[in-house]
């Protein structure tokens, strides 16, 4: 840590602070410029650099090591490579996920599936459990959801993702699915996340609305040091002040991550834009910009789904996107599956 | 609903739009205006408005239904008074409530609690169980600090209000608790919403960071249509562009949720600006702003608190604050205790 | 408009704000829903909606109408397409702008110029007046500065763009320049866009950095009603909570705006991210996306830069990009020139 | 200046950010902590810290100099204290403007400033030339307005506040204004601050919509450096994602400000809401939290203003505003005027 003394700060100032930081463990390493005396403080545990910003005569006060520990590219250089059903997410692989926001019934599960598995499709998505915002809106199958999702996937060859909202549906979703989504709204339910770090399936970990890289990261970290090292990240758009799009994705965050992070980062086109039209622009920015795959909704017939219709794609504009995706990875060096 | 069709819409998109909200279960009224054509959809069932704004010729859709049922002034027209240990909230009163960040002994406990309660504070509070952006950072004592605080309590006759983080942790704090917190990144946990809604003590919701008002007062539905009406709304800050504060406090939430709703609204000043000398404006100007109560951190020795000692007030500013709130309060039409 | 009545709202007021409208110039026709009465103001002049939602038993008023006219597709259903030089912005053209942030001298825009002009670069970019957050950073060499681009351009035949910051510029830079550019920050810089309305030559009319859509829309629509046609929206971030790059580039506005409006809307990656590394990705994404172009700094030696050196491509990094664009391009449907 | 290298930086990096700096004319002091090695850049000129952030090895960088020079309290430590017609702002002084949003008629402003100076207000606000997103909505009065204002506030003993858009405006203005505005949107019209660095009369200088604190007080740096010391920064919202209120006001930024400089902060609660009922419990806010005065709109008759009617006061409403700040503040330690 860096403490920064203002102009004007006294000898006896400086003095104190040298004498606060060694009291908390810290060795102390004052050097002293033509406008500003900084103290470094090496080698003591946690701090709170605030305790430091009120001491009289700061200025500043700097954290200098970095919090990520194992999800960092300073711990693990190389790129995560993380692979379910035979598709791979990172390390140049860009792996696509598809179906529905909903699991509603055998039969739509079954019509979607279908397609999706015919154009090539190897990971299903759908959700049992939904968070919403009221009360009063559809809060999805539950287990008989997941029973349908997986009776669907294994007639197809598929594999299933679906997410996870609370501790208490974790051992019961281990039985149905092969990977666990964290939604948003759950990016910081710490007690959540340390579950996942017990289990051994990858989770696709979505930035929440609020959430800066760093903490998208530390969330992570979280998983990662319960043990599980499988997380794929996910970025959904994020909160800002323009209202034309549901979320403004953030696709700038995809080399950002990429360069701090081994981890794969993938895109949710679907839940960053909230309509259908935006979608397939955003999919083909993400592979431009980088990206390590898609998680996308689609539905057999959008116009009669229970939830996100809006933005779910046809499967037919669903197979001109994969298209057009594999033609565009040779160029950007990705592998698209 | 109102959809309003784009200014050149054809007479088979007006049909169209038409058959489609029939078939919902809806009835279409229609009026044609000098530019555009508006379709009222009544009477039906629920309805996502994208799907309408994607057929052809609709230019917007607009839905009328206010979301809010339990919370909102239409539902109960006076305002809703949450009393605790003598101390009320809302309808003219304006609670307070005071104490540290985290418990950590009981000594610390005890000191704060005694200078606290010697200036008349009824209701105390100490996180046991702690949500940090970190693995790696101290995450509270958990039973055991429950039981610290209840101890102090019982010994200065105040109230305890702690935050819940999970619904595994909510039988056993029942057991400790007169007022149970729901924090900001929890705001959106629904399992642990509709959990609280079952219990029959008094809720602290704080807004989420990159709440909207909608989105707040849509939590505190799903706690009260659980069938638990006591739910004090707590602002402790937004996420905006600026980081000279930690949080951007929106003090003009109070007044706006004050005239949907008939809950009461207090402030969280400490975490809203992360710093002790922003603390005391802040909590003047809440009751300037017509605001029902503060939570706020006090230490009994901020220097040595293990969490967010740099926003805890030392005991002795936080007296000269309650006095001034006392001298504020009858020009302000509000009874501070 | 349409002004929706509270669920509980009297005659008396359904009659008061039926009158008020009437006043107002406008007609008022009344429709009686299930729950609410919505009153459609029809055919008058200027009304503050607001006004109209203090009225009492007003819950809300929905302006429909939209505030665009000749930005709009609504008034120009095809492609506006703006050529310079030969290169074209707009209907499935692809254009690229290249340059330094800063004309410093006249070696270094030649040595800058001779490298893009070798590739096929064709529009030459470079401030002569710079807006800068500090007083004592370097403002720009101004008319000197022009001379020098115009003179380098005129060498290796391009067109030039660069800033007006004023009107009082404007005058002078038509002597230099083929396309002005109106910075973030001057967007609302209403003096400025309606003399910029008078001008003959394009405008690239950049996104401010807190401007919804609608915002950035409407000061195209000043610059159109003064005149002139010509302007090309460019989107260059937004500022939001996130901190890791300098702005948020949102490259959802690309299809968002292309749906309301004509205009070729183009992308300026260098102020967006404001990092060399993430220009390149970035510019990918924006032709994936559906942008009609780009505006990229490139600087003959970056580590030399006067300005902005760090958001600056090398050269060989430039001609790498623009020929993997021309890859690109033909699978996008885009003519990259 | 601190570079930070990384955890794994080699010696040969290091040596090569020293040679960097040295060549822009910095001293470098090396300081080699347990994990990271810190290189100190001392006495140089301006440098880009992205140019070190590019550099191998090197992992962050911190400029340790504060940007403020004029603006700030190591520059002046007692408060600035403005008069305007006996109102004084800053130094314990909470001055108060009033008036209408435009300045329509002779007989408005007559009306209205009666009112106002029978209470006891000294300063008269009103707009002459008007910003307005749209290009088709009213414009402002121009110079006839001026002449209005000027000839009604003379009448009853006032001083006049009124909004410069453009450096051709200035000299007129100069004539019949004693103070004058900088709107939200030309906080970073830069060429307008240098102008009004070089007139003689106080400056209230509002924030932009996107604008931090530190850009804000760099703009004020602007006018300062030209040689105009009299700057009043005012707080009028910012832009976040929360719609309720057209603007969230930032009343933290009162205490941040006062922290850092000399200048006194006042707020404009009508725009920063936008809705009348809100401007009253904002008001408040605002002298519990510190500020230093209040520009609000006020109209004689708020249902017939031409522009932002719905956030006038009633001048009774107004009144009895007047009234309760000047009972707050000798608890507050303000002295209203």
């Amino acid at each position: 840590m860096l403490i920064i003394m203002q102009q004007q700060a006294q000898e006896c100032q400086i003095d104190n602070v040298v004498k606060f930081i060694k009291d908390k463990g810290f060795d102390a390493h004052i050097s002293r410029g033509e406008v500003h005396t900084v103290i470094g403080a090496v080698g003591g545990k946690i701090i709170d650099p605030r305790d430091l910003e009120l001491l009289p005569g700061v200025e500043e006060v700097i954290k200098i090591t970095s919090p990520y520990k194992l999800v960092s590219r300073a711990f693990q250089p190389q790129d995560t490579v993380i692979e379910v059903n035979g598709v791979k997410f990172g390390g140049g692989n860009f792996g696509v996920i598809a179906g529905p926001c909903t699991i509603e019934t055998f039969e739509q599960m079954d019509k979607t599936a279908k397609q999706l598995s015919s154009y090539g499709v190897k990971v299903l998505r759908g959700g049992a459990y939904k968070p919403r915002t009221s009360p009063y809106a559809f809060q999805g199958l539950g287990v008989d959801g997941l029973k349908i999702i997986r009776e669907v996937a294994d007639k197809y060859s598929m594999a299933v993702t679906t997410e996870v909202m609370d501790i208490s549906q974790i051992e019961t979703m281990l039985d149905y699915v092969d990977i666990l989504q964290v939604g948003a709204r759950n990016m910081q339910n710490f007690t959540l996340l340390k579950e996942l770090g017990k289990v051994n399936i990858p989770i696709i970990l979505k930035r929440g609305l609020a959430a800066t890289v760093e903490e998208w990261l530390m969330s992570a970290e979280y998983i990662m040091s319960g043990g599980n090292r499988n997380v794929i990240l996910c970025e959904r758009g994020i909160r800002t002040f323009e209202k034309v799009t549901r979320n403004t994705l953030d696709i700038s965050a995809i080399p950002v991550v990429q360069k701090i992070s081994h981890l794969p980062v993938i895109v949710d086109p679907s839940h960053a834009t909230g309509l259908r039209d935006k979608v397939i622009p955003m999919s083909k920015a993400t592979i431009a910009a980088g990206g390590d795959g898609l998680i996308v909704e689609v539905h057999y017939n959008p116009e009669v789904a229970l939830c996100d219709g809006a933005q779910s794609l046809y499967p037919e504009d669903f197979k001109t996107l994969f298209d057009d995706l594999k033609l565009l990875g040779p160029i950007l060096k990705k592998k698209v599956n």
